[in-house]
């Protein structure tokens, strides 16, 4: 039986199956659209952009409601073979093996993976609506200011990033709205007096080389204790951005998702 | 008990566990390094270079004895999170949860997962020694061309690649070791009639263009039935190269896998 929860739902979970009760249960979570989980020894072949060949060994498989698929080894995050959504499944017993096909018919595109053990059959009748919320690392926060300088401040150019200098690097270099060179320095957590030192070791830089004066400011989404003191005393600025408005301005520039797995 | 292979192994299957008895479960399975799935309604959140927010929902978490760790929702083929091969796997009970830490302490790396509900437990002893061969697609064995252009012929030098003409597009447009201009097909299966006529409508583009003699070479593992004398009758010529060999190259040239899930 299912989880406990509001609808009365059914996962079926068979331990070491025969093969023909295997079938009959995967059989049957791919008419009724469910998520499958098929784990053992098996090989798999894949032919269509590229082709590929898996020699046996024991793995763990997922069939997902809406047509991808997984193929995962014991180790490594990435599967070793994957379908996107939108295939198809059949499988079959032949000449003792339990075989899963998994294609695409009009990209000419087909994985097998045939099994001849089976440890573990889970077909899963799962129910997930969680919304997901991402937010911005500080390379993010950073593309955010380039692509929208103003939410720095108006006026705000910036003429280099990652300008490589001496204690390490400068996150985003630029002139503000009266040409007065900029150093900023972008956290993604509340920033600390160890921020405050960061910034201030990179002005110098600037201060040392030029008669020109120098602003820096720290975009953080918020200051930690002490620093605030620190930075009033070296003469230094706090401009507070969360990470999740730098989300939304890259979101919004870019029509896309931050972080694709996929890459 | 587990697969009844060489030798004795053991997994744990747990079917709507209470939270105690599977963190048992999951508690004997980290520290034997054992590959963990653990189903059920959870929420997730991740800190780190990015930060992200899951909301509750029923998903599938593996944990794999390398230290990686996916979550996959019962849609899309990407895992909504995921952690490197590396990481530390902690479980402690939290208040009526069943909590999974996942971090890397190095990178401030923090990913946690919350089940108040588990559907299903398995502690997996996997043993997966088989051989994974990738095989070139077309677009591959093109830029094995591209990279090492002997591959066609001596003295073959690429002036073009996926050059837009009328009825479609050129795979590599070249020059010979005499200057003579020459197009190439490729295909990463048996060539067949089609492949032949693909190729001679290219070819067509440049006689009616110029006056100079031009070549076209079908480029594939081998001829379909029929192809080879349509070949020598339109005066076309036929390269054997399979996508096997253009894998070599490619993995020689870039020193690294060709197709990366992770892009």
């Amino acid at each position: 039986m299912g989880l406990s929860m509001g609808r009365p739902r059914r996962q079926i979970v068979l331990e070491n199956p025969q093969l023909e009760e295997a079938y009959r249960a995967v059989k049957q979570g791919i008419s009724r659209r469910r998520t499958l989980i098929v784990i053992g020894n098996c090989w798999v072949d894949y032919e269509g952009r590229a082709s590929s060949k898996l020699e046996p060994g024991e793995r763990i498989v997922l069939f997902k409601s809406d047509g991808s698929a997984l193929i995962h080894r014991p180790r490594d995050y990435a599967p070793v073979n994957w379908q996107p959504p939108g295939s198809i499944f059949r499988t079959r017993l032949d000449r003792g093996t339990l075989v899963m096909r998994v294609y695409r018919r009009r990209e000419h595109e087909v994985l097998e993976v045939a099994f001849d053990r089976i440890a573990l059959v889970a077909v899963l009748d799962l129910v997930d609506t969680g919304e997901f919320h991402l937010y911005a690392s500080e390379e993010d926060m950073k593309q955010a200011i380039l692509l929208q300088p103003s939410l720095l401040e108006e006026g705000f150019r910036p003429v280099a990033a990652e300008k490589p200098v001496e204690p390490g690097f400068i996150d985003i270099l630029g002139v503000d709205g009266d040409n007065v060179l900029t150093v900023v320095e972008i956290k993604r957590k509340a920033a600390d007096k160890n921020a405050v030192l960061q910034l201030k070791k990179y002005l110098d830089i600037f201060k040392v080389d030029s008669d020109r004066p120098v602003r820096g400011i720290l975009v953080a989404p918020e200051l930690a204790r002490g620093a605030q003191k620190m930075l009033a005393t070296l003469g230094l600025e706090f401009k507070a951005l969360s990470p999740q408005k730098c989300s939304e301005v890259l979101k919004q520039k870019r029509g896309r998702r931050l972080t694709e797995f996929l890459g």
